[in-house]
């Protein structure tokens, strides 16, 4: 089979979700990449802002990358898209609403570089190089979300991103069914399909289920309604406002994000909100409490979130009031259990009263279940099957699936970022490893931050670390004063009082009467009494003069 | 009202569960402890191996303290009676299992000091000094649990440990409910209650459900089953072998904890387990693959426990094969989501398959839910209610419920742990705060580590350290040798090789041209260039010697 009629795709990003934040196809010298998003870092990674997929390939071939292809505005698909672009500034395809909050995003980063914004429609196409892009409507927790039909001459594959099929979705546009039929009758050679929910059984309820919880939570609150969820859950906005015009309370939005993406949306006809409902966070602070609902972030417990604060006691705004209802909007990111577990806690210890996901069904998953993942497999009847958005779990279940659906199992793909699968001769085969890997981003800097920086600071956390700053005289072979020890992360100041003056000791009778040839010899002396008498071990450094 | 016929009611042990691992009644110049567990590390608490609750309060009054109670065998109830011991070694009351339990516990972990255990009996009684505890059964996911009725002449108590109220357990001793309507009957003055499932609506399902599951693993496993759960889930046991024996396999027991408790319910006719059915490990690692069961730790994915090592590829006695199907039989304890989703994820990609509770019904809680809550409460009819063993969303959660059920508000009692609660002239009153906190263990230290400790650990965790040895010329001034930098969990080295010439020269600047006065203006100078180049703020130590 000539290499030349092969597809190359490549999911990038770690051992996270498969293909989630990133994926590239390429086809001969060409090359499209969907989605640039940014994963949060798990508990274990210590010190890190946030994560980057690792597009060291496509750097190196940066001239042959025609252009970013984006399915939905949440963060894991746009929030890397910064970074992308400083490294490869080709045109960005998105739909309206998508490239609105992409361009706010930017804006709001004070990105250096200007996007190059393509605007896109559902329903639309998109022919560059050897690809034909066609853009078809999928019911998301965001609207104007799209999935792709990606034509090459190696075949048709479709790019199924994070999808439900919701047959009452919020802003009354369903999943492109049509569109996913017609791509069935032109003979589909791989689906790849979002596995997010792949262990749930069922179907996932519609958004609108979420309707009459609200009216619930709004029914009963005596005072103000405080709803935190993602800045970027648009539909939920939507929902919110709704809830507020029928039980005669005015909106108001708290954080810069929040304020950006619902001006946007609004703007751009995706939320349907009289002027009359929203009021400017300044003036819902003066309100009647029960006039009053107000929408911020923070669902997931973030400290630097604005329900994070106002649990601590330390929003600058405003602060939480006896009677408020806090909403937690949203479903715990796997991970995040512990902090929103804390946050509710502390907010009851405020006085408020907090309704979440675990107590009334205030949120739905943006995610298919099982039967919608069986029924989009029943639709687009692929050839091939690949799962992607999930971490194995997820992904060999949905294959699972699929080979329920009689797929067969050598026909179903399963891979980890990095592996490149390839579509040569109608036939789907695995092709090199390449790094696909994370890149850490704390503060300004990316990717200096690396596994083995992360295993000292892991080191460094478990035990805590002991300096030891030892001066000796060159001609008396003496201490020319006591040695001087700090300690960081490793015992109370109370223990420290009883052992650090064993330690002087024990390097005072090294260096005078047993003798030692280096550092080394003080550092092991050092750790082997501290295990000894602590059954610890901390990081001990030694700084040794000699004058 | 006179403050002598006044019964204490203290819970100890940190922001965590409220009186779940210990709690202490007083009444005049007797006290008695019920239970003395240990409960894990929060994701955030850096380096602790476990922890106990401050018990100082009692250690200060140790000539008074009559006894240590024990409702059941579980670690986070019976993981701290070793440390208790040491300061207060006063009689341990359990049942015959809880005793045997306890003292292999004891016995593993070398104590010193010999517990003064005695045996009870659920349905008998305790005498002592103010006090009578009449000891109850209640059904668990362990045998041989008791609740307890504690009489003063301040009133009468019930306090209900972990419960539910399972009509078909594993032992077939349901809770007794004949002991709950006498109770009730006499006039139960505070009703103490788990609060673990007030969020979960309806009734926990019987420990039977998790037959049919295990039926249907066994049935469909091609080679070897191993089954994780916790040591302590000594009912799980009696239903793997009971599915051993069903489907012809034999049942080997992998770990200390896990042979040891085994060992002793056996004995104790605890559990009714066959001799043919029972071999050792190593005879079942040289048995057919599909005629061996092996139930081992590590459900919660601790990288320490036999599930952890198998998925790492580190445990020494044996490692997982092709078509081994691995059992995660428990629910993920809160925060320890990632941990076992990465260990499942490391299962898949060495072969194995695996079952956990998200996808089968391999596991039930071991907790009642609300409908049993409510129950409980309408049988016991008290009048005072006060929900323990939660934290403060679920005890207000429970106390919700039993408002629902006509319980006065002002009569249900919600506090945190070191809040003492007063049952004085039949009315129930907040008393002082006593110090209610963790005591953090790691290796052999125990509660060397505080607040400030972790904070400091967490510090270190997210930038890491530099550490700079200076050293000057006492005559000229001048540095004696290039400055040493030495960095640790702060950058990756590469980067470290265009950062640390930088330091350097800003160092030599300082000595040479700009002057300093000690070594803080050193360190604040270096940073601030690290913040400046970095936007990061690692540890800066700098040790400096003249000569």
């Amino acid at each position: 089979m000539s290499k030349k009629n092969r597809l190359r795709i490549i999911p990038l990003g770690g051992l996270g979700e498969v293909g989630k934040n990133m994926m590239a196809y390429e086809y001969g010298k060409d090359i499209i990449v969907v989605d640039a998003g940014i994963m949060f870092p798990k508990n274990d990674m210590l010190g890190v802002d946030y994560i980057i997929p690792d597009f060291e390939y496509l750097k190196k071939r940066a001239d042959k990358v025609l252009g970013l292809f984006i399915t939905h505005g949440h963060e894991d698909h746009i929030g890397a898209i910064q970074h992308f672009i400083e490294d490869i500034n080709v045109p960005v395809y998105a739909t309206p609403l998508t490239r609105g909050l992409i361009e706010a995003k930017l804006h709001r980063n004070g990105s250096q570089h200007k996007a190059q914004m393509k605007t896109v429609q559902a329903g639309g196409a998109t022919k560059i190089g050897p690809f034909t892009i066609e853009y078809f409507h999928v019911s998301h927790s965001i609207p104007d979300a799209v999935g792709l039909g990606i034509t090459t001459p190696a075949g048709l594959v479709v790019h199924m991103s994070d999808f439900k099929f919701d047959h009452t979705p919020v802003d009354g546009w369903p999943t492109d069914f049509a569109k996913l039929s017609e791509f069935a009758n032109r003979g589909v050679d791989l689906l790849l399909s979002d596995s997010t929910n792949a262990e749930r059984p069922g179907w996932t309820p519609s958004e609108k289920v979420i309707g009459p919880a609200f009216d619930k939570v709004f029914a009963e609150a005596k005072g103000r309604v405080i709803i935190a969820t993602f800045a970027s859950l648009i539909s939920r906005v939507q929902q919110v406002a709704d809830a507020a015009a029928k039980h005669g309370r005015k909106m108001a939005l708290a954080g810069p994000s929040m304020v950006d993406n619902v001006k946007i949306a609004r703007k751009m006809k995706y939320l349907n909100i009289p002027d009359e409902v929203i009021v400017p966070i300044e003036q819902a602070l003066n309100m009647q409490n029960h006039k009053v609902v107000i929408m911020c972030t923070g669902s997931q417990g973030e400290p630097s979130s604005i329900v994070g604060r106002l649990s601590a006691g330390t929003n600058r705004q405003f602060d939480l009031k006896e009677g408020d209802t806090v909403v937690l909007s949203s479903h715990p990111i796997p991970g995040n259990e512990e902090t929103i577990s804390k946050t509710i806690n502390r907010l009851l210890r405020r006085g408020a009263k907090v309704v979440h996901d675990g107590i009334a069904p205030i949120h739905v998953s943006g995610h298919a279940a099982q039967e919608e993942q069986k029924l989009l497999i029943n639709l687009v009847r692929p050839k091939h099957f690949m799962s992607i958005h999930g971490e194995l779990r997820q992904l060999m279940r949905h294959a699972e699936l699929a080979q329920q659906l009689g797929i067969d199992p050598k026909d179903t793909i399963v891979v980890e970022n990095g592996q490149v699968v390839e579509l040569i001769g109608k036939k789907v085969v695995l092709g090199e490893r390449i790094p696909g890997d994370y890149v850490f981003v704390t503060g300004e800097s990316i990717g200096d931050i690396d596994y083995g920086v992360m295993r000292e600071r892991s080191q460094l956390a478990r035990n805590g670390i002991l300096l030891i700053d030892i001066s000796i005289d060159k001609l008396t072979r003496r201490l020319r004063h006591d040695p001087e020890i700090i300690t960081r992360g490793f015992v109370s100041p109370e223990d420290a009082e009883t052992l650090l003056p064993e330690i002087r000791k024990l390097v005072l009778r090294m260096v005078h009467d047993d003798g030692f040839d280096d550092e080394k010899d003080i550092i092991n002396a050092v750790k082997s009494y501290l295990h000894q008498q602590t059954k610890r071990r901390p990081m001990v450094f030694v700084t040794l003069s000699k004058a």
